[in-house]
């Protein structure tokens, strides 16, 4: 059996842009990389949906997630940070290593923010310079509205910023339309790189903020990735292998189009769900993700055993995290993947779910996703 | 004609290295990767020559600067940063960006610091946290004795930090023998990789500072790197292709062996600089690092015509940064070259210098270079 990867990142690399990234290194400070990086950037903000740049780090997700807080906010300021799951607390961390004033809204896991319930803690709340969302919570696999949170904040001074690590590509996200001014991501999910890489795109109206922001930085300043941009550069050294594999990886994304890309992976979802349902399993978000399908674990099952079994049988998913350790599995949709893997995904969960003890029809769940698959 | 990278990083990667890193991606949080990262990381403690942990970032080399400045200082804290030249630059804008009143030590570019300057200044100085210094510095061609400063130290409660981003396997370095608290490192020069690790070693002494230390952190918080590392773990997303690259290059590396490292970077820097003496020009640097060659621009050369005329020849050399700009051109004996490599750089430089209308005699630079190389 092949190892399919199904853990919503890392994900797996499409065997041509592995290849890309084992050409031999070249320097970056030359025309050669420079005309790279200015189609890179270009293809970025297609993906990216906006007009503002995009900048690229040498970090993880996390990094762009401290990039955005250390530059959107000021001493004194306040911050907003909603925690529906491990990705949201992040934030709020973050923001309080700072020193920063820090509101949290806690949601049930499950669960998504409304607009509403922010609006009601930014009336309450004079001085919040951002607010810190996460578009999909990986650790819940929650979608958050962000066009509705960002209208109802177009009354507001404050910042909106979403952490899109593994929504990105996957949701329809319009930052320009819907008003929000930070967008954080990753390379190791939907853009179908190895780790290494943090994005983010900044609005226009946001580098007012940006520029009297007083808060520490050095490494994470977007003043220096800014200039540097405008002469297709970066401020320090940017990994080389990685930039050449993400301007393969964004040909190919561009290639599908963000439209066919949101319908692949809704439909992938969507019939991951109908198979997981015709085993009799429930779905842990209330407000699901197309990045990822949460599946309680059925009363009786060993989590740990399901996992186990999963991976024995070549289709690698992850489990929870924190209060969900044991509770749920997560089977990705994002990376190479297409919609026959979801067959081989439901498959091995049957194998793995008969090994650990649970009843079932056998074949009910690749039926019912070949009929989200087929219409 | 190939092109060959003399610049003092990034440098040329070795195929299988590169063909490592593009097999298929594994996921971080398995048994497999904490095997693999157990590995890497006593490899790590062989090359940095020391008994304390070496922790891995996602990050340019910058990016482990700031981790060694917001670890080891706290607020109040004084700091000395030894400036002679663009890198020892960084550490005093990193420090200051932080908010600590900082102390340059600004010695003339092509000379290194001596034990005795940064005493006296210490002594003048109560207060002193950290004192920053770089090993080679990479923009001028200096090594520092960090012997020296490190016995000097050992009197003073101030930690002792080394950049050695290109230094690293070129020259000896002994932190715990010599007192060295902090040695930062990128994955881009000795090591062999593209860009996108930083490393920082950690002394045991160092850890009372790093617990105490109050500077505002998240990504760069070594505690977490602490707590993840003792179970071969990050605490982010760690680059997993770079990793295992990582192993593949350590095991090059410890394969030739320190000794032997040491022993061709001085071979291959005395050819280069025989060379380079025979064709009548002269060396910038008063305390050469075996790094690279910094050679000066001979008068009525235009720098910039001889470096377009080198980068034509095949051989892909580093000009001036900052006020070097047009006044020295950089050969770097650093990467995947070996001893005759240095006859290549030698060559292409006679043809370039022939054809900005230098005058010297045909072949002595590869004549000079070879009695070394033969020696």
């Amino acid at each position: 059996m092949k190892t399919r990867l199904f853990t919503p990142g890392p994900v797996m690399v499409p065997e041509k842009v592995l290849l890309k990234m084992a050409e031999p290194i070249f320097h970056h400070r030359t025309p050669q990389y420079e005309g790279l990086f200015a189609e890179v950037n270009g293809k970025l903000k297609k993906l990216f949906m906006t007009e503002g740049d995009v900048f690229t780090l040498a970090s993880s997700g996390t990094g762009a997630m401290e990039t955005a807080v250390v530059n959107i906010l000021s001493r004194g300021d306040k911050a907003i940070a909603v925690r529906g799951g491990k990705f949201g607390e992040r934030w709020y961390e973050i923001c309080v290593a700072y020193g920063i004033e820090t509101i949290a809204i806690d949601v049930e896991w499950g669960t998504a923010v409304t607009a509403e319930q922010i609006k009601k803690v930014l009336d309450e709340n004079p001085g919040v310079g951002a607010v810190f969302t996460t578009m999909s919570e990986t650790s819940t696999g929650v979608l958050t509205d962000m066009k509705a949170i960002g209208e109802m904040m177009k009354d507001y001074d404050a910042a909106l910023v979403t952490d899109a690590v593994s929504g990105l590509g996957v949701h329809e996200l319009c930052p320009d339309e819907w008003g929000v001014d930070m967008v954080v991501s990753g390379s190791q999910k939907t853009i179908m790189l190895p780790p290494g890489l943090g994005f983010i795109s900044v609005s226009p109206s946001a580098w007012d903020k940006i520029k009297k922001s007083d808060l520490p930085k050095y490494y994470w300043d977007l003043k220096k990735y800014k200039k540097s941009i405008d002469k297709n550069q970066n401020p320090f050294t940017p990994p080389v292998s990685l930039i050449v594999g993400l301007n393969a990886s964004l040909d190919i994304i561009l290639g599908e189009g963000l439209e066919n890309m949101w319908a692949r992976h809704a439909k992938m979802a969507a019939a991951t769900r109908a198979g997981v349902e015709a085993l009799g399993m429930g779905l842990f978000p209330k407000d699901p993700s197309n990045v990822l399908t949460t599946v309680c674990i059925p009363d009786g099952v060993d989590g740990g055993a399901l996992v186990k079994a999963l991976k024995k049988n070549g289709v690698f998913p992850a489990g929870g995290q924190a209060q969900l350790k044991g509770k749920i599995i997560r089977i990705g949709h994002i990376g190479h993947l297409d919609e026959y893997d979801v067959l081989a995904s439901l498959s091995g969960l049957e194998r793995a779910l008969a090994e650990v003890g649970y009843s079932f029809t056998t074949g009910a769940s690749v039926q019912a996703a070949q009929a989200v698959l087929a219409g």
